[in-house]
């Protein structure tokens, strides 16, 4: 399909008509719901007041019209597969010349929109659903047996701090906290030395379970509205004293990143495949967490890039550090709601999960900087600096697509973030 | 000092005219920010349109009618102190007849109202910071060495959900969830057979700080609105099999309740204690936390009582199960929130930060039943039945009040919640 938005049909473009993502920026003093096409942003307010798509329903327009998208998320899917067959309808090439006329008026380039969170995340959930990345990370303490028993029956996740949530773009001050180094006998407060990101995928709830009522595997997709990406920077010196017995606190809670744009499961739906098959010596999944579903995954690749003051000064651009993708998770999306609900947990309209690292099996494909310590060699930059932990100045950027021959390439946009040196403390 | 609201006057009454919570209630169809005074509550939106107290500034007259607490709480001391001191006044015995007359018709018998959660709360945090709770939860596990390393340096916290915080009355539906029973060679999905209830203090944040902007100890209790009661349930089975190594997670996001009624450190500021004195062996404080306050604790009285359907059935009266105080805690409400922003992360009006579980150091004072395997005799209640943990129809009742000859008792009102038995699974 081609739009008449011509960049959305140029190649390599995240945004084509087949995507059609939905964000909330600012522009002129407002705050409105958009959509992304091409390198123009699609005014969903204005559209609904301007009277296109023409057919939305009252409770469409009052949700396009909404500075959050919480209340579109939660009108579930009856409501989202209308509204995109109509912005697809209206955005597409063949749409009568009287329509674009009408609809250009509600385009705004990207880069005049200062881009916001996408919706009020009530709560944050981060789960560790990459094996290879839990693996990796156990061998740092336990070389022999990496993998905690419970790892392949439950869906380990832990909640996260919502507060400091922040959008693309938003600079990140390197935390002070408690660490204790090898080499002091006690404990010291001062700035982290091993700030690292994480590159993970958000999963953004769309209608809500009651407190009580768990949501069954099958219909786990339906509370799904849409992906986006997310770093969830870690303090790894001050998480590895804090972390015991209660988790990581601190070390996560001065900033998580994520992409402003949410990718629905509508738009990914070409892209779904079988999920990673597991091995033989696997346990069977308990009945609760058993996925009819033949394409549970979904196969995105996700990358990181790092880019320095040193080169952004000397104009070398950023350089990629690792490659995954989402389809190498252990568990899926709908594996992961479904247990998160499994006790009765509400969750609700714009909360977040997330997937914790996403990283594959073999090198070049770690999720975070903590991972790489089983390199066989250090990480160098192109300038011939080196890296174990993030520098100030560095900025991270973490991408993510689906492309396929014969398929049209769906993007997630960015989602970068650069370090601040800390306060004096 | 005497109120014209006679109920305020009885001997041990909560809310006597020295202590005025807020709290947030609903009524004749529409929920308001109300002040507990004797059995009465003092509907604050009905004053502020009827002119009392009358010099209220706009602002305070804004967030007086609001239906959550978030933006009294936003406001800070500066606003919270002169309206403490006209809801004084016009409750004092010595007010004017007149006055009297003007208030009486904002007064709404306390059983005719449905008490709410008294805010939206963005962020949920629940800390450990009872040493005595610590050393015998670790004992059961490291009977040698209880307390991890790091007990003593950093307080302890992690993040908790804040979407299935329910206010005392809500009932409990008892999880389902995945355990590991030492006799089975697989994990199980089912009730949990351990649900266990937590004492705590709830302490509500409110003035925030901005990201990146840690919170000085010397200022840390002029971003404290407020505390209440909190119980914090407890799946100890969920718990034992999925918190390693991210900590707990489903165990706890079932639900967990607070009392409606919101107690302000001034109205506590009669019963400031001296820190518990920590023995010689203990490491001195991080500078960040060490406060120079000689009265950083408060002396309040918590308690647990249990009512089981049996002992309903036949009209028994709740027993109560222990008895601590929220002195005996290792750390401060100032040193916990001072902790939390130590990394830059944001508190936001209307957030709750809870203790942890409140327990003293002598038997009787364990604050959760898991801590009663140290007793030298099982629970036996008064009909002859006894408890590991809880049982489907047990009700949970928390109390708190500060109490001493000479001064008013501050009470925290209850946090009650009953379990309902777990759905089919």
């Amino acid at each position: 399909m081609k739009s008449w938005v011509e960049s959305a049909n140029l190649p390599g473009c995240d945004f084509p008509l087949e995507n059609l993502p939905y964000g909330v920026f600012s522009h002129a003093g407002s705050r409105r719901i958009g959509v992304a096409i091409g390198d123009q942003v699609l005014d969903l307010r204005g559209c609904a007041d301007g009277g296109v798509p023409k057919a939305l329903s009252p409770e469409l327009t009052a949700a396009c019209s909404q500075d959050t998208l919480n209340s579109l998320m939660a009108l579930g899917g009856g409501a989202w597969s209308p509204l995109r067959r109509d912005l697809t309808a209206i955005l597409n090439s063949n749409a009568e010349a009287r329509i674009q006329q009408k609809v250009k008026q509600h385009l705004i380039p990207m880069r005049e929109v200062e881009m916001q969170l996408p919706a009020q995340i009530g709560d944050y959930t981060d789960f560790y659903a990459s094996i290879h990345h839990a693996t990796r990370v156990g061998k740092l303490f336990r070389p022999d047996n990496p993998l905690l028993p419970n790892y392949k029956y439950v869906p380990i996740g832990y909640h996260g701090r919502a507060s400091s949530m922040v959008v693309s773009g938003t600079d990140v001050r390197r935390p002070s906290g408690q660490t204790k180094p090898a080499t002091t006998a006690e404990p010291v407060f001062s700035p982290s030395r091993s700030v690292d990101y994480e590159l993970e995928i958000g999963i953004f709830v769309g209608p809500g379970n009651a407190l009580g009522k768990p949501v069954p595997i099958a219909e786990a997709e339906e509370h799904i509205f849409g992906l986006c990406l997310v770093n969830d920077w870690s303090a790894r010196d001050i998480q590895s004293w804090e972390y015991q017995p209660l988790g990581p606190f601190l070390a996560k809670s001065f900033a998580t990143t994520i992409s402003p744009w949410v990718v629905t499961l509508d738009a990914l739906k070409p892209y779904r495949v079988a999920a990673a098959e597991r091995s033989k010596e696997d346990p069977s999944l308990l009945s609760y967490l058993a996925q009819g579903d033949s394409l549970a995954a979904v196969d995105v690749t996700v990358e990181v890039f790092l880019q320095s003051q040193h080169m952004r000064e000397r104009g070398i651009g950023a350089v990629r550090l690792s490659r995954g993708n989402l389809r190498d998770l252990y568990w899926s999306v709908a594996q992961l709601l479904t247990h998160h609900a499994s006790n009765g947990c509400n969750l609700r309209p714009g909360d977040l999960l997330a997937t914790g690292t996403i990283s594959g099996p073999e090198e070049q494909s770690e999720g975070c900087l903590l991972e790489m310590k089983h390199r066989s060699s250090p990480i160098t930059l192109p300038a011939g600096e080196t890296r174990t932990f993030l520098q100030d100045g560095d900025e991270v950027t973490l991408r993510a697509y689906c492309e396929r021959p014969g398929l049209p390439r769906i993007g997630f946009g960015e989602c970068v973030g650069r370090i601040l040196p800390a306060l004096a403390t």
